[in-house]
C-alpha cells in the first residue's frame, strides 16, 4: 500500500491525500479492474514510442501521418506537444505532416534549445525533403521564442517558413481583444 | 417622482426596482448633485454629435481624428461602433483615421445594408480620397457579413481593401483554440 501511494504521488497534480484516496479506491475495486489498470500502465510504455520521423507518440513507426500516402509529406507543421496535433486535425483543413518538439524554449525553467527535439526536422530540411515548415507553436512568450529559434535553424535550407496567424479569435467581438492581439490582428491584415 | 422612475426605466438594464432605487438616491442627494446630473444629461445631447466625415461621436466637427494633421487621412479603419475606436487606439500602432458604421448586418434582427452608415465612406472612396480601407469588424457571423458587404461596396474604387487577422489570441495556448479559429490561423499564416 505505501509503495503504491508513493508511486501515485509521482504523478503530476497528485499530492499525498489524493494518492491515498486513489490507492484506497484501487484496494476496494475488483481484481480485474486492478489488473486492467496495471496492464494499461505497463502496455503504454511497452507499445507506445516516438515516431522516428516526426516524434509524434505512436504505436507504429513511422506514425500514421508520416506513413500516409494521401498526405503531403513535404509540408510540415511544427508543434510543441503531441496534443497540438489533435487541435490541428480537428480543423479538417490540414493535409500535411507534423514535427513534434516535445517542449518550448523556457530559459526561466532551464529549457534551452538543446532540450527540444529539433534534430530530425533540420535533417529533413537539409535533405531537401520539406517545401514548407508551418511554425504552429502557441503565440505565448515561450512559443514565440521557440518559433524564432526554428526560423533561425531552418533559414539555411530552401524551405518556406511560415507562422500561424495571431489575431482576434473567430466568433469573438473585437471589444474583448487585448492590445497585443489587436496590434497583431492589424499587422496581420490581408487583402480581400 | 413617478415621472423620474418612468424615465429611468427606459435605460437599458434598469428595471422597476433599480429605477426606484436610483430615484430615491437622487432624492436624498444634494440639489447641486441633482443639478449636475440633470445638466450632464442635457449637455450630452446638446453638445455631442456624429462627425460629418467618419460618424464618430464627437463634440467638434470634424472629430479629432479626421482633423488631425499628423494622422494618415488616406488610411481608413472601418469599425462597427465608436467604442471599437478605443480598442484600436489602445494598441498605439495605428495612425490612420476611422469610419464608424453604427451597427452590423443582422438579417435576423432586421438590420439590412440600408441601416448601416456606409454612404460617406463610399463617397470618400469615389473621390479618390482613400488608399486603404481596413475592415475591422468583429470576426463574428454579423461582422464577417458586414465586411463582405463593405468589400463589395468598395470594389469599384481604387482602394486597397484589407481585413484584420483572425487567429489564436496573443498569450493563449493553441490547445484552447476552437476549430474555426485554428483553421483561420492556418489559412492566415505568413512567411517569417
Amino acid at each position: 500500500m505505501a509503495r503504491l501511494i508513493e508511486e501515485l504521488r509521482k504523478l503530476p497534480g497528485i499530492g499525498a491525500k489524493s494518492a491515498q484516496r486513489l490507492a484506497f479506491h484501487i484496494l476496494r475495486s475488483s481484481a480485474a479492474d486492478a489488473d486492467a489498470l496495471s496492464d494499461a500502465v505497463r502496455e503504454l510504455k511497452a507499445k507506445l514510442r516516438l515516431c522516428s520521423v516526426c516524434n509524434n507518440i505512436t504505436d507504429v513507426d513511422p506514425c500514421v501521418y508520416c506513413s500516409s500516402p494521401t498526405r503531403n509529406q513535404r509540408q510540415v507543421c511544427v508543434v510543441e506537444e503531441p496534443t497540438s496535433i489533435a487541435v490541428i486535425e480537428r480543423t479538417r483543413s490540414y493535409n500535411g505532416v507534423y514535427h513534434v518538439l516535445h517542449g518550448t524554449l523556457s530559459p526561466l525553467h532551464g529549457v534551452g534549445p538543446e532540450h527540444l527535439r529539433t534534430g530530425s526536422l533540420t535533417v529533413r530540411a537539409e535533405r531537401g525533403e520539406i517545401d514548407e515548415a508551418i511554425l504552429a507553436t502557441s503565440p505565448t512568450l515561450e512559443g514565440e521564442a521557440t518559433a524564432s529559434l526554428l526560423a533561425d535553424l531552418l533559414k539555411p535550407y530552401p524551405v518556406r517558413i511560415t507562422r500561424i496567424a495571431t489575431g482576434v479569435p473567430a466568433g469573438s467581438d473585437i471589444e474583448y481583444a487585448d492590445e497585443v492581439t489587436m496590434t497583431r490582428a492589424l499587422e496581420g491584415r490581408r487583402e480581400v
